[in-house]
């Protein structure tokens, strides 16, 4: 008789490999006091994740809203808190029509394949990983252009067959803390006629004035072929994303955005503490400065210990190692000294790039700072 | 000169098209007394969206671990909490192993795509749209079989060319809100090695024994070969999502996932609130047949005013009108009426099967029942 094959045994093969190439993740739930470690891992750029006022706001929109949206932001999923949060998006960075989600993935799978739909589709090479599934769902001709390079850009957009174009590229890049050449960017996409998609995860709340983010700082703010994304679970502390642009962008997305239309909308609780988090951008307009001069002593200190790392334009400051277990082991000399730096191995960043990828926040402390020192002066030392 | 076209321009003419078409879309945001009319549009099947014991839970949840999970599940994202939620999940279910994600629509993309990577994908037409995204992304070869067809998709699943195949389906589907045949699709795909992945959305909270969802129900629970999606956001009232399956399938999502990876961890509020739904489902175990016994009445009462609708399985009862139109006036008659009806047009049913979604609860109440009475035989006037 024939042995049908056991559909978990390659699932077993694939995770040998993975071992092998030092490629495995394991789950670390963190504990309430987040294990005393100083945070240089996550996205709560401007600490506000832990912030009281946002707390509060959460608990009270969920004591009147309920703790779910109950549906499709079409459906029932959209209540005046959500409208409320989309007008705040607005006056905060000037574009005229915003539309939340529950994630910025989901944003962006929308943003992208909506506008994409039917055109050619020219994404930047080191674009997030949600940008590149959403060009995949667009079902257009994409092209890939190198990290930053316009006259990529501009040549796939000339040559193109099809009549309609968009591009889209990140902001602040996602590992590498670098800033996308946005002006030069929107100029060739309107010589070309096309439209530019831009996502402001790791730029919104930290990038321009008061935060308003690149596209806002670039003076492109009122631009109708602009269109941005944005998270609101990192500098804002909160949860989901949205996309912000011209009405027509909006109505497009509301109508035909399959992970708007098919997703439940955002919890009231996310919903108010996204707005809490924009207030307060408002009243302490200086958080966004303090998180860049961090990131930029951060970069200081890695360089003069002789380890690699760039010149951040916001929050994020890479620290390459090369091989996955380099990575993994300063991380482990990183949390053997008090703090705790996310490490990245492909696929987050191309193979022999694997890094330390080092946050800063608006409130580490001169004591953290310290610490920070130790940590990174035995990972320079395990590096020679 | 020649004039580079207006990149806006392309979207308000889709626009126009779609106005003639009957199939733009406006949202209205409810106010928090969802404007006096009785429910029967939301998910929250058992009404747990605006339990206190839910609400307490989430600002408790908030003022320990913060309004955002700050990361992704990987780096920051994770708590102890989260930790605790797949627990209760596994406990719950019967599964071995449980991942929570920030969506349901992200938690099919990542099972499907992750899972039907370098396989066949065999996916039945009347899937959810974040399961026909994720077989896209998969990169298969995707074989859509017709509805609930089970030798349609043991022949696709012989016939193939590829080693390893995987199986998706809707457990309760979400418009037509009929059950899928699970226990014959299991036994073909164990006969055919393959992977069985069934959307629990519509089902955990409503389907079998205390609500432990459909797979539950026909015993297969502890099978290796099943792996189950479910959402936080519909009968659980929160938000979210969570595969569930053997280690090797949990394991695959954690080092491979895109969407698990690359995605900002779920709330803590709305952890907390999932956590309470699963707990309240432990102490009333009534509930979900309260609400399939709500859904049959309402079916019964709409059969028998002479309108279009089926057996539901679970909370779902589709009242089928036709064309957009019919369907967008019949929405506004049961809210003349006093009654929120879901509306659903193409593209979120095909062309021609335009219909009210209504959706029990298990919390409607004789004079819920009574102002639906009035609103449905005012619909079947408008029908005749």
């Amino acid at each position: 008789m024939e042995q049908t094959p056991d559909p978990l045994a390659r699932l077993r093969a694939a995770a040998l490999k993975r071992e092998a190439a030092g490629l495995r993740r394991t789950l670390r739930p963190r504990t309430p006091d987040d294990d005393g470690l100083v945070d240089l891992a996550s996205n709560d750029y401007l600490g506000l994740a832990r912030d009281a006022r946002l707390a509060e706001a959460a608990a009270e929109a969920t004591r009147i809203w309920g703790t779910g949206s109950t549906g499709s932001r079409l459906v029932t999923g959209s209540t005046e808190l959500h409208a409320r949060l989309e007008d705040a998006l607005c006056a905060f960075t000037g574009a005229r029509s915003a539309l939340v989600f529950s994630s910025g993935y989901l944003a962006n799978l929308a943003a992208v394949a909506a506008l994409g739909s039917g055109a050619l589709v020219v994404s930047e090479a080191g674009n997030h990983a949600s940008i590149v599934d959403a060009c995949r769902l667009s079902r257009s001709r994409v092209v890939v252009t190198p990290h930053k390079d316009v006259t990529a850009v501009e040549k796939a957009l000339a040559d193109r067959s099809e009549e309609h174009a968009i591009v889209v590229t990140d902001a602040v890049f996602s590992v590498d803390g670098d800033l996308a050449p946005i002006e030069e960017l929107h100029a060739a996409a309107v010589r070309q006629g096309a439209l530019l998609i831009v996502d402001e995860a790791h730029a919104i709340g930290v990038i321009g004035e008061d935060g308003r983010g690149a596209v806002h700082a670039a003076g492109l703010a009122g631009e109708p072929a602009i269109v941005r994304t944005v998270t609101l679970s990192k500098s804002l502390g909160a949860q989901g994303g949205a996309v912000l642009g011209a009405p027509e962008v909006t109505e497009t997305l509301v109508d035909t955005g399959r992970s708007f239309i098919f997703d439940t909308g955002l919890a009231p609780g996310s919903v108010a503490a996204a707005l809490a988090a924009v207030d307060i951008l408002r009243t302490q307009p200086e958080l966004p400065g303090s998180v860049r001069s961090r990131a930029r002593e951060l970069a200081s200190m890695a360089r003069d210990l002789g380890l690699e790392t760039g010149e951040p334009a916001g929050a994020v400051v890479p620290v390459v190692l090369g091989p996955p277990e380099a990575a993994l082991r300063a991380a482990a000399i990183c949390a053997e000294h008090g703090v705790r730096a996310g490490c990245f191995r492909p696929p987050s960043v191309p193979v022999g790039r694997s890094c330390l990828r080092l946050t800063a926040r608006a409130n580490l402390s001169s004591d953290d700072l310290a610490v920070i020192r130790g940590a990174l002066t035995a990972v320079a030392k395990m590096k020679r």
